[in-house]
């Protein structure tokens, strides 16, 4: 018999299906049994009433696997409108051991480190998967704003032989003997690529050996970035980043069943996200709260907040480009803003008062990142590839990328980014 | 001005527009310059006769970044059948230096290590670029295949605590003082992840120390992997690989401008991929060359072309699948043939000649997995997370993977993998 989903069961009420799944649950009442059986796309209830496969399914262990024919019946009582009559259970595979987590439950109650040393069943439950879905979602749908706007999709070496952004937080490597180093970002590469296909995007693995134990940062993370050529300034960059978070928005609304489960409250994505300079923002700040921050090179996460909540006030937007940060803060390859200097034409987009993702326009004169690297004190010899694109010709551009696992922690609310990462690895934690 | 794309000019004959491009290259006349401009598009032709312009453009170099205005013209002598006149050139950028690849051939005329160490700039060249996004097509195509059939997008860790496939061409890496690895593919967590997803597919790096120099052989690659629960047998996971591999084929020929320009013939993908089991191919080998092949562990790359042959001519089939593998030659994970367990359910696809794909059922109870690990004198205790999904029940599950670079090598006939890599990394190239 060909197999059906839980998800499908309603358009079959009345005939014979089967289900194939995993025993999410069961509980025993003294006429009869319910089991929850769990596939892909959700759950669905069989009632056992029959004494001796009564007695079976008792002796099964959560998490068994099993193929399960029966009658689909109208039931208001189930959550999904019907249950399956008259089963048959044929077990496929029967656990070693019982679960040490409560799949169960309507959410886990298990601590955070608890989850995560056991992910490999702990994301079977509806709610952490689910998150796993928006992430999923939020990738489609970012490919395909990029796509639609003549962006090709590379994949840029994550073995490079120098350190993206410097040389702190890296991962070396003994490569046949020689010094390598994992990418920190697709930076470098995305924009030598802004040379041969003008516009490129990228999802893929970025690492930082993050020395901080913080509830923001990962020592391998998806980087979701993209970089174009012809612009003008950040200005153009930032359309494009508003457009790519509106694909982003809808590639997770797709994802119908996982947004309901989780509550995500989505977001609008306003045609002209409101942008305020650096400098303009930190007045506001001043003003309003008498914290003398004019003059700082960097916003703290607190100030973030409070330009969140100004911006929801006063424009009704969850989302807000702060432009214009202080180059002293910002990479070699940083573009200035042209007649102040000591800013950059370089933004953060601000979503709900958090820093969501980070971009701007780039330097683009082989002689102006000679000047800027010595500037830093740093050696133009590492770069000789990186540097090639702009010894042979290369457009003003610029790009942007987003952390996935930090925008489903946004849109979730999750307080820990470990909550939304699949098989997080920090300071302490290389496995599962 | 709005910028007009070089692909785009036949549609505004008549009308003036902006170009923005390179200079890809200029042929002086006695009175008449040529100028063609290329874009991420392609390339168009402006024609120069203001001898003031002529003599400013004469001293631009090869890869100059230019705006061009200009009268777009019908021009049967022009490869676009329009050319550019009354132009107005304005240099947006100066090259430092004149590029060391000849950009305006039909094809490269360099040795491929010269094009790999000034890859920045070679991969600008029409046919180079056009492979980059014969990839990028392959990868949409996968995706879009495996997304109709209930699949989700995962991106697993690449900073793993044990070696995936066994402990030879792996790379150490220093992870906060502690030993750890990059990820040979994402076998092991893939497998984990049909616990929760039942379905799932990546695309992403994988790493292998690779001492070997051979034109077939990289550290780094991008692998398209998939795996499915609730199979029968790995006779589902060709199905599935045949159906993956029919997206890829309509990912690439969406990409047409690419497929004309490096004249790709695409295959035919039969409904049915015709199957022959290993202990027949080397039967059919043997009788046919006298070659004594039967009883080796393996075929040779001289035999996957001869099969590769056998079925184009028995089957007018481009694609073959050889099931059965011995399992002296598979990993840990492999699942034995039922009656035979000398041989596995595992399979090679093999795409005119070449080994397109590996793939096939995996164990999926506990004590198999410490029964075969224990086989091979493998510590359980590496292998602690990945085990949690056995432990705690796995349906029975397959799946397969497929190098990207190698299947664009594949369908160009490039015949080092090499010329189909973005940035390849072997044993002596870490840049750029």
């Amino acid at each position: 018999m060909h197999r059906t989903l839980t998800s499908e069961l309603p358009a079959h009420a009345g005939e014979r299906v089967r289900l194939a799944g995993w025993l999410h649950h069961q509980r025993q009442l003294s006429k009869l049994s319910f089991l929850v059986i769990r596939d892909r796309s959700g759950l669905a209830q069989v009632v056992v009433d029959e004494p001796e496969l009564r007695a079976q399914v008792s002796a099964l262990r959560p998490e068994s696997v099993l193929e399960v024919d029966g009658l689909v019946v109208p039931s208001p009582a189930a959550a999904a409108g019907v249950e399956l009559h008259e089963p048959h259970v044929r077990v496929l595979v029967e656990p070693a051991e019982s679960p040490p987590i409560e799949l169960r439950r309507p959410k886990l109650k298990e601590q955070l480190p608890t989850i995560l040393d056991f992910a490999p069943v702990a994301l079977r439950h509806p709610r952490e998967r689910a998150k796993l879905e928006l992430a999923a979602g939020a990738t489609a749908g970012f490919r395909a704003a990029l796509g639609a706007c003549g962006f090709t999709e590379i994949q840029t070496p994550k073995i490079v032989s120098a350190a993206t952004e410097g040389g702190a937080n890296v991962f070396p490597l003994d490569y046949f003997g020689r010094p390598a180093y994992l990418a920190q970002s697709p930076q470098l590469y995305k924009q030598t690529m802004v040379g041969v296909l003008e516009r490129v995007f990228e999802v893929g693995p970025a690492f930082r050996a993050e020395p901080h134990d913080t509830g923001r940062h990962l020592a391998e993370y998806v980087s979701l970035d993209a970089e174009l050529g012809f612009i003008d300034d950040h200005f153009d960059v930032m359309t494009l980043l508003r457009d790519a978070v509106a694909g982003i928005v809808e590639g997770v609304r797709a994802r119908a069943a996982a947004v309901e489960l989780l509550g995500v409250r989505l977001p609008e994505v306003p045609r002209e996200i409101p942008h305020l300079h650096f400098a303009e923002a930190q007045e506001l700040i001043q003003a309003a709260t008498g914290e003398h921050v004019v003059g700082e090179l960097d916003l703290a996460p607190a100030h973030e907040r409070w330009l969140g909540d100004w911006v929801r006030r006063t424009h009704g937007s969850d989302f807000l480009f702060v432009v214009g940060y202080p180059m002293a803060k910002r990479p070699f390859y940083t573009h200035p803003e042209p007649g102040r200097p000591e800013f950059s034409n370089s933004f953060d987009l601000v979503f709900r008062g958090l820093e969501l993702s980070t971009g701007g326009q780039r330097l683009h004169r082989y002689e102006d990142y000679l000047a800027a690297l010595a500037g830093r004190g740093m050696s133009p010899e590492p770069f000789d590839g990186y540097l090639q694109g702009f010894r042979y010709g290369m457009p003003p551009h610029g790009g942007f990328a987003i952390g996935l696992e930090r925008l489903v922690a946004r849109l979730t609310g999750a307080a820990n980014i470990r909550e939304t990462t699949l098989f997080p690895r920090d300071r302490t934690r290389v496995a599962p």
